[in-house]
């Protein structure tokens, strides 16, 4: 059984409002060419497929097109769960009638497992899909006393345990936050105040966990109790994150063997810092310089339009700091005499780059006597 | 090959601000009974499954529902296309993931044609969902020249003209306007200024055409070119329409037989009128009480909180209209003396209500003085 686990696809989401729908067509592509190459018995989705609970039209025919491709050309099963993002019954709607034609979608959890029997060349393996659900969920389907995260997913995992899965490995898949994982700024959190974490021991007795949620690749507990991790970096905080898909391929007694198959973003997501200018320079020798770029400018200067001019070289410039200036702003003194000069500067500089010369000095007295006559202003009013 | 035609389910709509799901899962739990009764082939929607393009999730799951109780329990085909209100990406995703299961969802207009044939226990026959599209869809997709709903309509059914059937009846679906047809208050236009009008006589070529649209059952032209109409009275103006589906029967020539199986509302939607006394007592013999009412009280006098009154007796009345008020108030002269007694009586028929007991002379004298006052202060400020 030789199968692609992937995670939080987040089909549909923006970066700094910054549409990223054509960046997941690109790396959805190569999970589809993965499949291939790598003649998997099926693709394992482990939640948010979606970003939303109502996802924007083009991000469902997004999907539609890689399940077409996936599940009817290529006769690749495909199983997701949804995650904390997905709207569970929209998800889920008509799952019974797509389950013939290998597509396996668990929306809302039932008091009941639906476990699914994947064949495969080297042997068939059991997948138990549990889609999110919070404590109160499970409480209430299953009529039982739970109250974390913890004592909830033991509940859903008491099902698992009790299936007879004919000798076959048994995979769980789950959206859920494992204790000592690693976070980025993208991932929602399941709760507030660090009732959501869940022991990686109670994953420990599977063939394989296909976990979802935590959008850098890892492990916990075991090498087999595993995050898949996003399929793009979703915040700059992933910037030095390597995004990928996991192939896993398990013996018939049950043992995986990993891999972590690279993804290459259409664009990468990347800090670049320094004086507007070197950025300028260095940017027409920049070969990525359509990735989507946080800029942290050194400059302690004022700067006339410092996005305008940055992305006339780097298009797709998302995020602009002024680390340079806040940095000289803290050390501001607060004098009336310190800020007189503080806004003379300022103004000079916006002559300068506007101008392409300096003040001259009575250009500069000029100026001097207007911000004098401004303070003065501001003191009778 | 026998089937119901049936449209305008409109799932999750509301009648005045009140949930109709409940009404709608009864409806559709007769139109189930139906298919089974009549061992149909087959059961055909004609568009509007939704009300919105986005369908709250219980909507989503109802639907669910009754295609799985329809297409896995009962092993009856469905084919369904998407009508002007709903999404057609959402409705669309992962359909051809269905098709296997007999659930046949027609979601975005698609350039080529997908014939669907039903297997009838009399003779088969071959269906043609076209979606609801515009005019500038159409054009767009089929690069042709069509700037009203007749000309996109003909370029449609261009490709179901030219489409062997092999012999077999050919039956087409669509959501549109046709001209002549009777609009209730429920439907939403198509196009402003009329230019969504459709000629009847484009569909007598085929042996039966399973419209949606209008909310009224009705057919145009020929029998076979037909509305079934809403599964439920989705405004007040419907209060005398009887809701049905469609059965129909056809040869292996192609000739339709036709019968309305009619469908009965949980609750009926009906105005009701009088006077408030009357309306009160009549109610509490009336065994449909709970219907979805709109009220016309005819009382000229002014009445305390008469929506709590009704809905005491009458729980579902949704709206309320003081038909008696109104003609009173339209033959109000509008000289200032009159607009005092005008006042002077509303205030004496709200102090009887509240009081029980009608004013005294002594307590108008006391209104007539405060009254006055009023109007010397209005009359100053």
């Amino acid at each position: 059984m030789k199968f692609i686990h992937t995670s939080d696809w987040h089909i549909g989401r923006q970066l700094h409002n910054q549409s990223l729908l054509e960046d997941q067509r690109h790396v959805l592509a190569q999970i589809v060419e993965l499949a291939v190459t790598h003649e998997v018995d099926g693709v394992i989705i482990a939640g948010d497929i979606y970003d939303r609970s109502i996802p924007p039209a083009n991000a469902v025919a997004l999907l539609d097109e890689v399940v077409n491709r996936l599940v009817n050309e290529l006769k690749i099963p495909v199983i997701m769960i949804a995650g904390n993002h997905d709207g569970h019954e929209r998800l889920g709607f008509a799952s019974r009638q797509m389950r013939e034609s290998g597509l396996h979608i668990i929306g809302p959890l039932k008091p009941t497992l639906t476990p699914i029997v994947l064949k495969g060349k080297s042997g068939d393996a059991v997948f138990y899909g549990l889609p999110y659900a919070d404590p109160a969920t499970v409480r209430h389907l299953f009529e039982s006393d739970v109250s974390t995260h913890e004592q909830a997913m033991v509940e859903l995992l008491q099902q698992v345990h009790k299936h007879d899965s004919q000798g076959l490995p048994k995979v769980v898949i789950s959206h859920c936050f494992l204790d000592g994982g690693s976070e980025s700024e993208s991932e929602r959190p399941l709760s507030i105040g660090g009732a959501d974490k869940i022991s990686p021991s109670l994953f420990t007795p599977f063939s394989y966990t296909a976990l979802g949620h935590l959008h850098g690749p890892q492990f916990k507990g075991e090498p087999q109790v595993r995050y898949s991790g996003s399929i793009l970096k979703y915040s700059f905080s992933e910037q030095h994150q390597k995004k990928s898909v996991t192939l896993v391929e398990l013996t018939a007694e049950g043992e995986a063997s990993i891999e972590l198959l690279p993804l290459t973003a259409m664009r990468d997501v990347r800090i670049i810092e320094g004086e507007l200018d070197t950025l300028l320079e260095e940017g027409k020798a920049d070969l990525n310089r359509d990735d989507y770029l946080m800029v942290r400018l050194l400059d302690k200067r004022a700067i006339l339009d410092p996005m305008g001019k940055l992305r006339e070289v780097y298009p797709n410039v998302l995020h602009l700091e002024r680390t340079g200036l806040m940095a000289n702003n803290s050390q501001l003194a607060i004098g009336r005499d310190q800020i007189k000069k503080g806004e003379l500067d300022m103004f000079t500089d916006f002559f300068s780059q506007v101008s392409g010369e300096p003040m001259s000095e009575a250009q500069q007295a000029v100026m001097v006597d207007a911000i004098d006559e401004l303070h003065k202003q501001e003191r009778t009013s």
